[in-house]
C-alpha cells in the first residue's frame, strides 16, 4: 500500500524587485516566492506538490505553517486519502485549533491550500489525468460533495448546485472538444506594471496584439492623472478593438474608487480590478452600483468562500477572480466556481507571481468544461514570466491558453529551481 | 537614549483541555496558549509586552509570525517610536510584502497586533500609567490620529470622529471618577461551558448571582434541544432579573441561526453571540432582521475594522465584541470603537482565555471615559482563570471589574509562568 512518506517544504524566492516586473500601486517591490511543499510517497515516482505564491519577507512564516499542516498526513495511506478528499479537507479545516487562527483566512488557511493542492495533485497524477480532467470526469453530485456548505446554503444550496451542473452535463464533451481544439483566451498584464515607462507601455501593448491577445490589462492607484495619461498611451497603442481593463490593487476608499472609475471609464474599461480592499464587500457593492456598467472584478484576495458569497449576493463583482492559492485549494475554488455560476457572473482567474499561471488554468479549463454557463466569454490572466520555473509550463499561443495535457495540478516547480533558489541557502542567493 | 535591545517570543501553552473550561460547540478542547512577546529595551527596568491568544496547535508558527514582525523594532529609539506609534502602526500594516500574507488578517495581522500593543504597554509604563489612562488622557484629535482611516471614510470621516470625541470631552473627568468608584460591570462566561453537567451548571449559575453578577452566558450551538433544557436550568437558577446571554461559537449557518434564536427567545436573551461565520456580515444581517428585537453579538473573529465597518453599516450586530489580540492591536481597536459608537452599537469585549480580560479591560475603561454614549450600558466579559499567570491580575470583585491603576497594557505574564509554560521546553511540559 502506498503511503505518504515525508513532507518537505522549501522557501523559494525570486529576486523580481530588480527589475520592476510586477510592480504596482499597492505592491512596488515584489520577490515573488513560493512556500513549495512536495508530499514523498513510497513510490518513488510519485510526488505531490503544492504551494503558497507570497511576495517575499513572510515566506518563511508561510512555509512553517504549511509544514505544520502537511505533517499531518505523513504515514497515512494513498487509497484512503485520494478516495475522499473532501474528508481531510474538513478534518484540516475544522482543526479547532488551527482555526482560531483565522477563521478561515491568511496565512494558515492558505497552508491548508497548499496540502489540499498537493493532495488533489496526487491523485490526478496516480489518474494520469491533468487537474483539470480530473475534475470535469467528476459527476455532478461529485463535485457538489467537494463542496463545504456550511456557510454558503442561504445563497446556494446543494440541491441548487447539483441542478446547474446536471443542466451541463450534456454540454461537457462537446466542450472539452472545443477547449482541445481552440484552448481558452488569455489576457495580458506584462503590459502595464507602473514600473514601465511611456515607450515600454507603448511597445508592449503593440506587441501583445501581434500576439494574438483580444485583452490587456494596465495598473492604477498610485496617481489618476498619471493613470489617465497612461490609459491614453494604452488605447492608443491598442485601438478600440481590443479590451483595456485596469487593477487598482486596493489602493482607492470606496469614494475614491467611484470618482476614479467615472473619470476613467472613458477609456472602454472591460474591468475594473480591485479597486478597494477585499474585504469590503458592502463597499464594492456601493462602487458597482456607482459606476455601472462598468464591470467590477475581485477575488485574487478574497480568504474564503463565505466573503465570495457575500461578494455575489450584493452584486459587488460581476468577474470572480480566483487564486490558486490564496483559499484552502480545490475545494475552496470548486464552491467559488459554483457560487459565481450561480450569480451569473463570469470566473476570470488571477494568475501571474510565479507557478500561478500553471496551477490556476485547470480551474478554468474544469469551469469552461463543466460549470460556466457560456465558455466563450471566459478569459484569463497571463504574464509571460518565470514560466521556466516550473515542470510544466503552461502552453500559451496565439493569445490563447492551450489545453493542458500532462498528469497532475500542474503545481510541480523544476528540481533545479528549487536548489537555486531556495531561500537562503540556494546557489541564486548565495551568489 | 533609550533603545529596543531585543525581541524575545515565547510559546507560551496551557494544558486547559484536561478539565473542559473554555470548551464549546466549536472548541472542544482548547489548550489556551500565548506567543508571548517581550521587546527589551536599554532601560533594564522597561520592557514591553505583547501577545496572541490562540487555542494550541499552531502557536509556534503564531510565535514567528510574532518574532518576524517584532525583529524590525530592534535597535530603534524609544524615543521616536513613543512619540508617534501611528508612523511604526503604518509601517507595519502596509508592508506590502507582508499585507500580501492577509491583507489584515489571519497570522500576519495579529502578529502586528502583538508588536502594536506592546509598542502601547512600553509608552504606558514610561508615562507610568495604565494603557486605559494613556488613552483616555489623549485629545480628540490625537485619538482621530490614531486610526488609519483609508477604507474606514465611506461610514465614518476623521472629521465626523473628532466631533464626536469633543461632544463627549467635557464627561471624561467626572466618567473617570465614577468608574473608579463602581468600576465597570463583569459579566460571567465560567457558568456555562458544554463540557459542564447539569449540577455544575445550576450551581455556577447560583454562585455566579452571590458573587453579584447580573449577567451570565452559556455556550449552545452543539444541539438545539439540549440547548432548550440546560438554557432551562439557567433561568431556574437565576430568575428573570438576571440577564442571560447565549454564544454559538460560529456553529450554526444563517438559516439555521434564525431558526434556533426563534426556538431559544422565549429564555429571554441578553444577546446571542456568533450565530455564524464571523466573515458573513450579510448573514449577521439577515439574522438580526429575522430575530429582532434578539440583539445580535460578534467581533471576537472579526479581523480587521473594515469587517466591523460592514457589519455595522448593514446592522448586522447590536453589540461589537472587540477582542485585544485578534486585530493589529491598539490602532483597529480604537478604530472599531470608534465606529461602534458613531454606529450606535454598544461595544462589549471578548475576554477570557488566557490573558484576555487583563489586555481588553483597558480598552473598555477607555471607551467608558471617552468614547460610548452611555457607559452605564457596558459591560466585559470576565471568566475566572488563569489570573494567577499574569503579572498585573484584573481586580473583579462584586462583580464589577475594578480600574486598573498598575502602569503598561496589561499585557505581561508572571515571570515564573514563562518558565514554566514555555512550551515544550518548561518544567510543567516537561513533567
Amino acid at each position: 500500500m502506498v503511503s505518504i512518506t515525508s513532507a518537505t517544504v522549501t522557501d523559494l524566492r525570486f529576486p523580481t524587485s530588480q527589475t520592476l516586473d510586477g510592480s504596482d500601486a499597492m505592491n512596488p517591490d515584489p520577490d515573488y516566492s513560493a512556500a513549495y511543499l512536495g508530499l514523498s510517497t513510497s513510490n518513488p515516482d510519485l510526488t505531490g506538490c503544492g504551494f503558497v505564491f507570497t511576495i517575499g519577507r513572510g515566506n518563511d512564516i508561510q512555509a512553517a505553517a504549511v509544514a505544520a499542516v502537511a505533517d499531518r498526513l505523513v504515514g497515512r495511506g494513498l487509497d484512503e486519502l485520494l478516495e475522499d478528499p473532501s474528508a481531510i479537507n474538513r478534518e484540516l479545516t475544522w482543526d479547532s485549533q488551527l482555526r482560531w487562527l483565522g477563521p478561515d483566512k491568511g496565512v494558515m488557511h492558505m497552508a491548508v491550500g497548499a496540502v489540499m493542492n498537493a493532495v488533489w495533485d496526487l491523485r490526478s497524477k496516480r489518474e494520469g489525468l491533468p487537474l483539470w480532467a480530473t475534475l470535469a470526469h467528476l459527476e455532478p453530485a461529485e463535485v457538489v460533495a467537494l463542496v463545504d456548505w456550511t456557510y454558503l446554503s442561504d445563497f446556494l444550496d446543494p440541491a441548487q448546485a447539483r441542478e446547474m451542473l446536471e443542466e451541463r452535463r450534456s454540454e461537457r464533451d462537446s466542450r472539452i472538444a472545443a477547449l482541445r481544439r481552440d484552448g481558452l483566451a488569455a489576457y495580458n498584464t506584462s503590459v502595464g506594471w507602473l514600473g514601465y515607462d511611456d515607450d515600454k507601455l507603448d511597445r508592449l501593448c503593440r506587441q501583445a496584439l501581434d500576439d494574438g491577445f483580444s485583452t490587456v490589462k494596465l495598473k492604477v492607484g498610485a496617481d489618476l492623472a498619471e493613470d489617465h495619461r497612461r490609459l491614453g498611451i494604452a488605447r492608443s497603442a491598442i485601438g478600440s478593438d481590443t479590451a483595456l481593463a485596469i487593477d487598482a490593487n486596493q489602493r482607492w476608499s470606496v469614494p475614491e474608487a467611484i470618482a476614479a472609475i467615472q473619470h476613467l471609464a472613458q477609456f472602454d474599461l472591460r474591468w475594473v480590478e480591485e479597486p478597494t480592499h477585499p474585504d469590503d464587500v458592502v463597499g464594492h457593492a456601493t462602487i458597482a452600483k456607482a459606476v455601472h456598467p462598468v464591470p467590477i472584478a475581485t477575488g485574487e484576495h478574497l480568504a474564503n468562500p463565505t466573503l465570495a458569497k457575500q461578494l455575489l449576493q450584493l452584486g459587488g463583482a460581476q468577474i470572480l477572480q480566483i487564486d490558486a492559492t490564496r483559499v484552502a485549494g480545490v475545494h475552496d475554488l470548486v464552491a467559488m466556481i459554483l457560487l459565481a455560476a450561480h450569480a451569473g457572473v463570469d470566473v476570470i482567474p488571477h494568475a501571474g507571481g510565479v507557478g500561478l499561471c500553471e496551477a490556476v488554468q485547470h480551474f478554468a479549463f474544469f469551469n469552461a468544461a463543466s460549470v460556466a454557463a457560456d465558455p466563450s466569454r471566459l478569459t484569463l490572466e497571463y504574464v509571460d514570466h518565470l514560466h521556466e520555473h516550473m515542470s510544466c509550463p503552461v502552453e500559451v499561443t496565439g493569445g490563447r491558453y492551450r489545453l493542458p495535457t500532462q498528469p497532475g495540478a500542474g503545481t510541480a516547480f523544476h528540481p533545479a529551481t528549487a536548489e537555486s533558489f531556495a531561500y537562503p541557502e540556494g546557489a541564486h542567493w548565495q551568489e
